[in-house]
């Protein structure tokens, strides 16, 4: 993992945070830990979202002062509990778990705070909090899903996505999951001949919840035995590129207010 | 108002209301009171949504069974507090709210539900509703704010839209109420030479909280003296046709499930 | 229904509330969609106690400055959920709600307000919200249900009530919807020889809840078919008179607080 | 205190609790610590209602089965706060802790339960979680505030109030303070000429919160130097004699049900 | 009991707790209603810490300015729900109980609490409580059990304990109600030939928690026909002198601060 | 890290997770990022509760099936907030927290699960989780601090520790983390001739708080220029042993039950 010692907050003295507090963007990364189909270790959002968050900071660090916190490694799961290996909280859980930590990073000298997001579960929750606390603090918060943040990088990473988006436990994740810990991956990885419609798109124009859809479809999206290590590679480099230009992006948008 | 006596759920009797239920799709409007700028209702957002959902149901009534609820008038709006003319519902209380008076009408028979969001600061929290009750009960919910549901059909609907999305009480959403209830609007209406960045667009890759947006623009977006009631109606008649879309789109998608 | 622009708040700009918050009082009808036996509209109270609040405050206007709030649809109703067509907010979720929506008219301004009741099972609660905001805030506040508020008007109003006092769904409030909304009552109405024991008497020295009480009286008191619309609009007209009269008594009472 | 070791729960083994459960009414005394004016003791409610429960249950144990729950000593008392000496619960605090100490009685196998009330601040709060158990469980649940319970009796027991009705700290409670713990009444009592207008009567036809009431007539009502003890006897005879009526009368409805 | 006017605070009026409350000590006891075997009262726990928080603050009333609240005789005991005869709150009410109760305590004008306890299940919860008041107050608490507070004493009281260790309903509870209660004391006592293991000792390095544990003991501890009301007399003494020690001792801390 | 993929559950699939789940022990490590005076890491008891969790696991995965979950990194920290560099929950979002993660590891199959905690503030609230599951579902359920479970470990590891006991960021914990990440120790650490008092130590009878205490020590205790790597390594290995000695009791209990 890129990490520096004065990356990461964890791994600074009080006198360290509260010296960088007043100018540095606060990155905080969060994800899920939930099953991802038969084939991908329950850690995957985990995973790659500290992945993310840590290797774009570290490729923004020289042009903004920036500080990673502690990726929360569980999110708001409760559609992933029928199958199995999954820790969840429920929605007002977690809306007030990360409400008050990214207020005690206030409480504690930060004004800026970007809470990138790995799971899809947690996409609207990390932005309420964000929108409540700039409402009660002097501080600019940001809050989004890496998906969606670096989508232009996505799109133009590669080879046509059969799904044609990210999906869940699907070839995108797989892939993603193959270049990034591929040993934790479980063969034969299951196929099937059609992409099956997915639950919950992010692009829908409005959202649908058919009463067990996640069990119709055995908890994964797609054909994750098309996946592919190299464009898995590619993949994280777009998203890693997309999260660190939006870090920039938000902190002059900060620095203008 | 396009409705008729059976159209409108607090018009029916409880046995009227049992005899539909299993079989209809509930629309449930929710809106907002809040600040418009200096010349818009503080209901714009109720009065809005009321009418779209109405409209869109009775367009469709002959195609699904279709029945509406009470619009709920009042949103989260605390971003609006500071401007007068505001009841807002903290986060948490909001998403109780919106979730109780979902499920009360499960646990009164009802297994298809589609709440329909007036009001940017709903958005995430209804979503966030329909998400949790579809994993607790045997009943399928959709969640969406009118001008994503619409969205095709509003870009259709006509001339190039300066602030190129729709704002807060600007060229888009005074249009509509010079539509629907010209006699509320108070003129002469702002004008500003060049849109003001807006606080938070719908079509972002990720939300940008900066503390104090609301005030630096006094709460409204783009240039409202620029709207026309012409061009509103044809929002207005975009926004209802794509929701009756949407409305008729769930429903075969639940006959599906 | 007698309303003028100004008049409902949101009928008014943020200006508009603004400039009229120090000196009003604000009207804020809270209602609820409940099954009301087999004959009357599940919308009842709400559509009477909004009607009686715009028409008390109407009768006020030119005496005292008042604004009438969006009416709440929603209430406190478990009690009716066996028979469907009802939705309900659980007590603390209706408290939070009313709480809310009155401290954010506090924070708009506004210094008095006024909740009128429409539905049993809210009476205790707006009193308690009443109560609590008072100790917060410098403002004001009344609570109570229209037909303790006018009791002396309706007691006056003419005939021998059966049932002595107002029930469920019974001859009172079926006589009021023949007289606001004759055309939403169902023929024919529910008839009993003898006026089954109410279940929870408003003038009760203290409150019996038996379980089951509702079910065993099929969720109506006394003998609907015994209604009157002639004697509905006399209930009406009482419970307006009298409502206007308290109005205008609270705020007497502010100014020479 | 007229008690016997079979009348208290706390004086019971659990099988003793157990045998009497499916067929014993329990009597639960909820007070309040608070300020009570300048001369009578802080416990004043809690010494009260405990006093009267008890007793009225003596005096019907013959008749009906009967046990008394520990006095709740501490009540919803905020409005009290600013004048010292007051321990006090918020509105929702209070409604959990008397819902779940009435819900653990009934997991506990008991059927019927009276919530005997001895401070107007928890007047609603007890009713409302009669009320919402009685929905939730099969038992049945009484709730009143003594004075209310006997309101017959009380007015039947002798001399003219000067102020009408119960007041707070006034003659009619210092009279029973001075019939049950005269040590504890400090003098000389203080004096007003005419009644203060009581903040909040039990028996207004609305609730009536005007801020600031209860600091400008000094936490007490009318001239408490009128109060006696042998009239204090009678009032006190009166409430005990009320409730022993009301408990019997509502055993004998549930048995009815 | 060993009690006099000025000791307890629901005994004085208003104007002398707060005549006391910036320089004294409120010693708050906290007990529980809950079954304590087949043999012991329900009320064990309220009785005893009743008891012991007067004696001690009776102790110490010439050394040290000291108040005792009323008991609150309710905890948080629903690991002892399946037997009957037992009154619970929950965790999260328990703690929002005492804490407000505490909190006013503080808004009175009190600087210095000591919460007693008397009751296992109470243990942990009363500590969050001084802990996190302590932050929020420019005030000093202290909270602990009984048995904790006096261990030295106790253990130095007298003949081995069979048990080794205070348990629940067993010789050394039972010993103390044998000397302060012994009229509510069913005989026979069970008789056990070992000690069952204790559910969960206050010396063990961790909380282990098997499902089920308090069911397969029958709710009590070791062999209650062991006890002895002599015996019982000297725990009872140790535990006074135990907590009256503390009492001075943390109030001296406090004068320290 | 002595870790294998099979130790860690989120490197497993969630079939791996449901395949293990009936007979599996979860160790569930907790720690905090918080101040640890100026020369120790925020993360600090993240770090070592992580460490001292996955190497006693793996110690005894040859004699029981064991499987640690994701490190929670964040804690109840409110105390330390005024230093800086802290992100804390409040007492009951940790409660509902660690209640929701543990029991959604028990509605994914697991029966057994040991909270092992790294830091004081939650030493009671974990606790409490654990009691409180343990009544709910039909699972088994140990929580404790590292340094109370190991504690007989801890005394027999070395030299005489001059603060008595584990401090906070004193010589206990500044030799731990010179044994497990030295990089991170902050030079030259500070030093008092004299061991501050200690503000609540584990071992106290009662728990005395008092208001400011952890200003007056400037949020650390005794002396940390005191602490050694050797010791700290020593004081590591006692730490895992003893976690390892009562993972095994704990899992042998379970199967007695």
């Amino acid at each position: 993992m890129p990490t520096t010692p004065h990356l990461l907050l964890q791994e600074m003295t009080r006198e360290e945070a509260k010296s960088i507090a007043p100018q540095a963007l606060v990155v905080f990364p969060v994800g899920a830990v939930e099953q991802h189909g038969p084939h991908l270790p329950v850690g995957t959002d985990y995973f790659t979202v500290e992945h993310v968050s840590r290797a774009a900071a570290a490729q923004v660090v020289e042009q903004i002062p920036v500080v990673v916190a502690p990726t929360l490694p569980f999110g708001s799961s409760h559609h992933h509990l029928p199958f199995g290996g999954t820790m969840s909280l429920s929605t007002e859980t977690y809306y007030k778990l990360v409400y008050e930590l990214a207020e005690t990073l206030i409480i504690s000298g930060f004004r800026r705070i970007f809470i990138v997001n790995g799971h899809g579960g947690n996409h609207e929750l990390v932005q309420l909090v964000a929108r409540d606390l700039t409402l009660k603090y002097e501080a600019h918060l940001a809050a989004g899903s890496y998906w969606n943040i670096a989508w232009d990088e996505v799109a133009a990473a590669g080879r046509e996505m059969p799904g044609g988006l990210p999906g869940h436990a699907g070839i995108y994740e797989t892939s993603q999951i193959l270049a990034l810990r591929p040993e934790l991956v479980h063969e034969p990885r299951p196929h099937r001949d059609l992409r099956t419609p997915y639950v919950h798109s992010p692009v829908s124009p409005y959202r649908s919840q058919i009463h067990g859809s996640w069990q119709r479809i055995n908890g994964f999206t797609d054909s994750p035995d098309l996946a592919d290590a190299a464009q898995g590679q590619r993949y994280l480099d777009a998203v890693v590129a997309g999260v660190a230009r939006a870090l920039v992006e938000f902190y002059r948008a900060t620095e203008a207010a």
